[in-house]
């Protein structure tokens, strides 16, 4: 590197933004025990909480949906095995959900496993660890709650750019484990695994990963393999319709997933071999936004609305027409808004070349048909970016609100 | 999480001790300009330091040898292309070097690559990023340089558990890339895949990953996926052999490996599932050491000098016959030692259902028949551990000392 002072000062100005952002991210750790030392005005030393950090385990929502992104998830589905009656499909359900909801009480706030610990964890704090857990559509048949089933589960529609694979697809069980320390998600993954025991088997499990806490100058959006910021359009647990737009209101015909969300999961492949023959100018047009900073090609910075109406000197749109941000953008699908919370993944080089990489894309809603169904249906239709993309699996399921202080997670359901 | 305060007292605790390490970390990288801002006595604030910290591309050797272990690596072999004439391969080896050279310098820096940035990196600072250069022993004969090629090149010795899959083996170039943090990483997998061009295509790459900054409450000994402390016995930069172990000496036949390593690379699998089936205690008679903190089983602390004679009540041997620690102890291999700097791997799950993880072993020495050679033959006749390992791929590779200001890796050998 250069030892000019100019660059010293300018790494030394990211720095001291850096601190101030990762202390934001801290903060935004409910229950975490360097909000406590923030909040009583003691002096938080930022990387120390990296492992020290905390989310809870109860409350109302599940954590790992608005706890913010974690350097390092596990994304796993599972099987019941249990043939025969559905209730003795129930019974290892309450049983597994029971065990389940043990670890993650235990590992999220940085205690070993109650019996056959592995150690893989061991120095490491929780590193904001969270293990999220959700049922698919098939899980109601098996244990007897078919009249439990939401319809918010019926299967997505069929679009034209799918290239599912079923094997990766789907699952009676799924849970999502995110943390910022390799080691500690690792850790979590066994231990589900463990606790599965006999009575679920293993469908498909994905690893992915996100920028590492510190390593940027601050908190912002993620930033993709394609070298996109990815989630600009998120909505912001600040923003009035937040609540309703991510979590299912109380009151309605399941009580069971009362302040309980939907995850839509997809395995999308990115084609970089191809995306990165393209020129950074031609990348822009096809998202519709700048590389540097996210800002819409029509001006401004990352939160700038798009003037989709605006032309160009040549009376063209300046955000051409299949621009994939200008299809995806909430006020072109009737104001349908999903909080995606996604990991990126690369396993490697696949058996043709290409890289092996892409987006484990994870959405919340509190209803799939008013969330990402009609935003997908819009870009199916001709989203300039889906030349890039391949969608190769995919899962959706229903994630139960957040267990009560001697609660289960699906108590609600299984006991109902 | 408790909210007693004895938890929070503990968690404050881990936080500041944690702290202190960090900074320890960040002064060993040579050049940052975080250990600028510290020797200047200003406030280092550790987790901006995450993004901000760099490792030099000029000295005496190479970076990541004796750079600290990094939370997010690959490594990546390629085969030139050129088919032909050695002088072709040569010309064309220079002209990749230079590109490597060049885009490794400014990527280490923090700096986008000279022409078609994919942008993965952009808003994060380096990141301790290291991107290090091997030549393989097929790499001599390509380029017309078979009279360079060292000794210590000369294939390794088959070992009996050796399960090698060639085509993940070996290779006439190899890069290890490590950062902490995985887009910066994958952003300088991309850069050097591109820089190949047509030049070199790859023959194999595998994925990585470590703590990371800030999980742990202080430096130490990394831990594997089994959950023990890896590299206890690791030479320190301190001890006064340091040097002429891991580093090969001035003087010798080849200039051009003046002040090299040569990296030993080995795919471990680990049958997680049958080692996860011992007890604690039988785990760690099979390595000698215990799993909480690396101290031998005949006491001490992880730095205590294994007991080896010493017998419990029963008369037996406390650290087993074929414990690992004892036979790879350096004081069993005539002081044969390697400066062990591995990355854990996790790919997911196997065709068979078993977890595809394991250590991405990596090892460093100024000869590998003094140092990788004899331990692994050692470990071979009868190490406890060999019933839950599998060497599932291998490579050996000639890492020229680092380059001066102005030179490209490798120019000593290609221009001599």
């Amino acid at each position: 590197m250069s030892d000019s002072s100019n660059e010293i000062s300018r790494r030394r100005l990211l720095g001291t933004v850096g601190a101030a952002g990762a202390t934001g991210l801290v903060l935004g750790a409910a229950g975490g025990a360097a909000a406590h030392a923030a909040a009583a005005g003691e002096p938080v030393t930022a990387l120390a909480t990296v492992g020290s950090a905390t989310e809870a385990f109860h409350g109302e929502h599940q954590a790992g949906i608005t706890t913010p992104m974690q350097s390092r998830g596990h994304l796993i589905a599972f099987d019941l095995t249990a043939g025969g009656r559905p209730a003795d499909g129930r019974r290892e359900a309450v049983a597994l959900m029971r065990r389940w909801s043990t670890t993650a009480s235990r590992l999220m706030a940085g205690e070993p496993m109650d019996d056959g610990d592995t150690g893989v964890a061991l120095d490491a704090g929780p590193s904001s660890l969270t293990i999220t857990f959700g049922f698919g559509r098939t899980f109601f048949d098996r244990t007897g709650l078919a009249s439990q089933r939401p319809a918010e589960l019926d299967p997505l529609p069929a679009f034209s750019s799918d290239q599912l694979d079923p094997r990766r697809s789907n699952g009676d069980l799924w849970v999502q484990i995110g943390a910022n320390d390799a080691l500690v998600a690792f850790h979590a993954l066994r231990a589900i695994q463990k606790d599965a025991g006999k009575a679920a088997r293993v469908r498909w499990q994905m690893n992915g990963f996100n920028r590492s806490p510190g390593a940027t100058a601050g908190p912002m959006t993620a930033r993709n393999l394609m070298g996109q910021l990815d989630g600009s359009r998120n909505p912001k647990p600040a923003e009035p319709d937040f609540d309703r737009r991510i979590f299912v209101p109380a009151g309605g015909p399941h009580p069971w997933m009362d302040r309980g969300s939907y995850a839509v999961v997809r395995r999308i492949r990115m084609l970089l071999d191809d995306w990165e023959q393209l020129s950074p100018a031609d990348q822009e047009r096809v998202i519709g936004r700048k590389k540097s900073d996210g800002a819409p090609l029509t001006g401004g910075s990352e939160t700038t609305e798009l003037a989709l109406d605006r032309t160009g000197p040549d009376g063209k749109l300046i955000i051409p027409d299949n621009a994939h941000a200008r299809i995806s953008a909430p006020e072109q699908n009737g104001g349908a808004a999903m909080l995606r919370r996604p990991f990126s993944f690369h396993d490697g080089i696949a058996a043709d070349g290409t890289p092996d990489a892409g987006l484990l894309f994870v959405c919340w809603q509190a209803d799939p048909l008013k969330g990402f169904v009609p935003v997908q249906r819009k870009l199916d239709r001709g989203d300039a970016l889906s030349t890039f993309i391949r969608h190769e699996s995919s899962g959706l399921f229903a994630v139960p609100g957040g267990p009560k202080d001697g609660e289960y997670v699906g108590q609600r359901l299984l006991e109902s």
